[in-house]
């Protein structure tokens, strides 16, 4: 289709090098949906009879057709998705076929189907992310009660419900939620009518071209157009927090149900064996999803370095943007249905998390709030507890299995109500001010995180 | 501060490991303003008596005076800005400086204090990037008829006003603060009030806090609250996207110093030269910023790194989280407001635009544009115009260098009135499509940047 | 093959997301490679009749044909490649089979697979960059007199021949070649016998294996061999600096033919065309190369951060270990074929050299150094020759342009032999120190190489 | 020192921007080292009066002095170490201090400084790793019958020792040493005589000077030789993956210290406590160790990015690659020096090893052995053992809890004899192929790598 000022042929390997259609190839129906909205507008601004457009439009939703049937006879030789539908079209509908493409290039036709891939892309991870919101909340709303040691460093620090650290990978998927909306409206931009760099010398209605595809806005500089691959970065970014956050949980995943800790069971359907070793039980999906994150960062990374100091406008290099986004939306969207239906299914075992509570002095805090109750400086109650905490931990007791002189040997301050303040239950009943792990609490996020649910439901 | 369970001293190596004082002490006057707000609040709750604030409150502002005059006595082995603060205060004011800390724990603290620092520096980038765009528009409006080869594969296309070229970058520093503000949301959150993962048994007011230091919200989990760096990467994301389009500016500022392209002189103040090479003259800038976006990539994908699998809640690999940010911080500051002063003063030679004009064959699509108009169908009338360019290529000619007999060898369709579509500033005035290269376009977009900024102005 | 202890079967969309056919499929040539050797290794140990071992090799050798045929029946609900081999290895020779994995499992066979693998592809890439060295140095060959400016800062800086130039490159594949030499002493060592991960208590003969398959050595430790992936990182680091070496190229060629350089002209088999631009003939294989370089480096930290942090023995994240070295090897090797047919057939226009010469003042140092010999100072003569430039750049004239009563208007040391030295021909002839310009010492770089070419031949 | 043909000063903001002194600052040595090999080969070959040499090596060493002494004058607005050591050496010496520059420029003085740079960093890394190795090898032979579980998906698989374990690290540590000296033959390569870019007038000899400096070779292009960065970044590669071993270490290190492992105790002298938390003792050295590998990642992606697609010869962007790797020295030599100190006091508590033993069935894999030596086919005796462990995990038993008689209701040929299998100890004695977890095998481990280490001292 350009051959003019050439005298030899392509290079075969270099066809095969630049041949893009292995992956637009998947732009296809949206590259028809933007050819019917720009053949539209095309008539609508008098550049095409409204009988052309009308076999224009007919013809693309046979390709459409074809497509979705798989007999759509797809030509490497012609190098990508876009002169694939265009010649195929003018075989069905002859010449009028060739009308199509006015005032358009290929710069901004592959930027505005990436920019409806990326948007359905994205609505999807919505609907994942909310579908896990709600398994979260579910589960939550099971284990109000059940406590577990809450760590920092991995070592135990003081006792959490069940509910409280669930939801805390609840507000993590809302963040997500709403990053995907924040991008959403610069990817949601139609780029058509910027032609090759420059703008036409037709006159367009680009706002009816965005108007049709359900696009927010259109573009206002048309090297920007062309040029702009921003929309893409920010959706890999979003992507790859959203595996940040899956491998965090993940990792909890793994470590609860290695015997140690033992506090989850792995369905049977969400686990594999090893051929070799008869026992084994394996997080294999935890690991692999934990794994796949490190892609998504590797995507990202790609993408920015690609565009790094490329001159304006559109630069081949470009071609390189679409490879990375299509493997972390494939990472991204079938971690976030795997990973609802595994938390939907997983098995806390509360005996294990309650014989956990009994190592590492879970209580510590209670006792130095304990004796600053009791008219002790802070800094001088940390320290008594220190000592009764390395007292017990030589003696391999707990602070509560303690005898009460055993305990006034440390603190004259100590009496027999403190038993009851080392009692964890009431430690996180305690813990009630906002945000906080009690119950009472746990409620008022669970709350909240459910009424957000339903004003995205109602969007 | 923790020695009670300790019986040894901690390892001189592993002070030095862990000592935080080198890069946090930059949040010190946003870590006394957490503490005011936060002593208000004890204050306002019955936690601690008003005259008990009074004096914290009167503590922390001397410091913040010693800290401001440089004598503020750091001691390294007080690990970090937090405890050196909470020692001087007691240094200070004695006993109550202790009661500070109540109800809050160095892991709420210290995310408290980084979004504060974030909030601060992207307010500061959001400021560059309106000055920024203020010069490019006030570029744009003198070179709105300079002329110069629009390219894409860095080869001739179409020509383009300098001004639609500068205004690209224009559209692309405007993104960039619509993801400022976007981001901003989510950092400007208190999680003050989480205290070290599990909330407290004291009645805090994390929302008195919140609106004390001016955020837009407070945490929802406690757990999440202290181990939550979302913030940290989305703004390390933007930085980098920030880079990214500087980079591209720098590449064209590069290439177009080059006495090759000749489009720009470098004014002496941002150029350097060589200690050998008399005549030496390098854009020295352009080129460090484009090598310091790099750099911001790296620290992104350092934080996603470090982040992915961390369990909950807050683990120490997060100390990690600040000297990436800390450096993007420094480049992307420095680099913007180096490239407004560039911008300002850079020196566009429109005589080497022009000449460069008459090299590539910009004018190839009007005359295929002109076959059309003649009857001849597009797919024809470009394989001629090919014909016509290689012949013309062959000679060393430019298209309107070409008589009209020698064009007419290639169509009859051609006649005397191909010269006049063969110019390049009719070319330009043309592509009057919404969002092109005309000069009424580009006005329209000026305007259309100059009210966006108007309105940041009002916020 | 694990499901005695399992109740329930495993969810299909887990069977999705953990089959690793689509990649692994790659290897069956080399586990076949491997089981072989492993077979024979049983039989020499008396753990195998001998007469098994030759149905198992026979029944290997089938299916060997059966995959190069395309007639084999793979079945993705078997997981791998390894599973898939010996289910049919079974179908084929009966229970026999089975009697292969003694010994084994796919821990330690998967790592064999890898390492063949890796070992192949390094192989080939270090036969594609000595061809593309040969290349350079045919062309090196050719342009030993072709002189163009030598730049820093892409500004002209002094004379280089274009062998010099082109030679650089060839510096740079003999590093690459080099390095690929280092990481193939660590890819190529045998990790068969460590089994699960804690070796067996068979009397297997790792070395025997290793020696079959043409392996430098076999493992110590059977943790690390089931566990180790540095030969992967090393493997796509080696990979990713190669693409930065192609990525410099890269952006030189699509530099120079921007017609402002000129100094290339795109074979027309190795360019593309424009469908709406008629003039258009575009760099995009080299615009494409130094894109797909970035996706290279996000293959390399996918892996990185996929490692850090994994406790030992294997895990199943580092299935995700497969898939970045793959499409890192495709990029790298049909870059390297590529761009070395490209280099065979590009054309450099020597006289768009020649006239860009005159720009930049590239002799300015030869006047320096002129003036040096006249017994002035270094410093002062770098200055007296900075003002002549000045004085020459405003009037557009280059320094070997100005008369010489303008000259000795800077300097009475100047006389006559001025304009001798400021020819560039004989600047580019003075660089005579070892590894410099002069045509003898590239002349002596193009022999050291060959040299060293021909030596790599013997191996 | 180039401003002859400049009219205006620099910005201020630029040389803030573009001073490099806060980083090649630490050069300062090895520049002073470098300019003496220089100066003498200066005189070597007449260049130089061998009186100018005496002086001038003089001037340099009381420069030293005065650095060392921290005496030094530095001057910001000198740009760089290297202007900054030249002008004092004028101070000190006179007018023939100036001389030291010639058949110089700073593009090849920098490249020489970094690489010295480079090679005594390296040498310290495996000087480190060489001390860390020792510390593995002595806790080994501590621990040859201390058993654990073996880990596959941090799932139980089949006991080792911990001195098996350990040597895991030891080969990765291995490794890293043998790609730091594969790495160093490249580095230790002097570019010095390349000049700005094109080699000199000068008849120097590159030869003496690198056989000056204890270095191996000399550049043989000296465009290659001003833009080749390939050393530096495999110094960062080759830290990357020290980081990588070193994290995965952390990790245990961080999971063996939780009390649900307890497998080790922190040293108090390695651990820090809690501010709040009284009974807090947090493996922090581990945990930023683990964090600091991600920020050795960013910095191999920082130079691998800036250096793509940079043009020949030098551009500035290249002052960019110092910071990336300052910091991963920084971050590899400390962290290294740490785990020594830190691995050489770890207590190992066997006893909890010895209990967790007995979680997850590790001797699962010797029942289905046992079954197979009955004659039964491993398959069936994998499921046989399969149900078994699930029956015993059922009722909360190990399998050498079961009865007898409980035992035959799975298989009849099962006898009083399997008690004897199923003892773990048995088990890791049993696996005595090479490289395997036996006592003899771990024994031929330690000797293979102490000979290593002792051929490495000899070096």
């Amino acid at each position: 289709m350009w051959k003019g000022r050439f005298k030899e042929d392509t290079d075969s390997l270099v066809l095969d090098y630049t041949c893009s259609l292995d992956v637009d190839r998947e732009f296809a129906l949206f590259d028809i949906q933007g050819s019917i909205a720009h053949a539209r507008m095309l008539g609508r601004q008098g550049i095409l009879e409204e009988e052309e457009v009308e076999r224009i439009v007919q013809g693309l939703c046979e390709i459409e057709k074809e497509i979705k049937e798989g007999t759509f006879p797809w030509r490497r030789e012609l190098e990508d998705v876009h002169l694939n539908i265009e010649y195929r079209l003018t075989e069905i509908i002859g010449e009028v076929g060739k009308k199509l493409h006015t005032g358009r290039s290929r710069n901004d036709q592959v930027a505005l189907d990436f920019r409806l891939f990326v948007r359905e892309c994205m609505v999807e991870w919505k609907g994942e992310l909310c579908r896990l919101i709600r398994v979260m909340l579910h589960r939550s709303q099971e284990h109000m009660h059940t406590l577990l040691p809450g760590y920092t460093h991995l070592q135990p620090a003081q006792p959490v419900s069940l509910a409280h650290h669930l939801l805390a990978y609840g507000q993590m998927f809302r963040r997500d939620v709403e990053r995907i909306e924040d991008a959403m409206r610069r990817v949601n931009i139609s780029p058509l009518g910027a032609a090759a760099l420059a703008g036409t010398t037709y006159p367009l209605d680009p706002y009816f071209v965005a108007r049709e595809l359900g696009m927010g806005g259109t573009f206002e500089n048309s090297m920007d157009a062309v040029s702009d691959r921003d929309f893409v970065a920010e959706a890999l970014f979003v992507g790859s927090l959203i595996m940040v956050h899956l491998s965090r949980l993940c990792e909890e995943i793994i470590l609860w149900s290695n015997p140690c800790f033992g506090f989850v069971t792995l369905p049977d359907a969400f686990a594999t064996g090893s051929s070799i070793m008869p026992q084994k039980k394996n997080p294999d999906v935890a690991e692999l999803m934990r794994g796949k994150s490190a892609r998504t960062f590797g995507n990202l990374i790609s993408l920015l370095t690609l565009l790094k100091g490329l001159p304006l406008a559109y630069n081949r290099d470009m071609q390189e943007d679409k490879p990375p986004f299509m493997d972390t939306h494939k990472q991204v969207s079938l971690s976030l249905k795997l990973m609802a239906r595994f938390m939907d299914s997983v098995v806390f075992n509360s005996s294990q998390m309650q014989k956990s509570l009994k190592r590492g002095f879970l209580n510590a805090t209670e006792l130095a709030d304990y004796l600053v109750s009791k008219g002790i400086p802070f800094r001088e109650a940390h320290h008594i507890t220190g000592e009764v905490v390395r007292y017990a931990e030589e003696r391999g007791l707990s602070l509560e299995g303690l005898e009460l002189d055993e305990l006034r040997r440390f603190s004259e301050a100590i009496s027999e109500d403190v038993y009851e303040v080392l009692d964890l239950k009431r430690a996180v009943e305690r813990r009630s001010s906002p945000g906080g792990t009690s119950p009472q609490c746990v409620l008022a996020q669970i709350r909240s995180l459910e009424e957000w649910l339903e004003k995205k439901g109602e969007k």
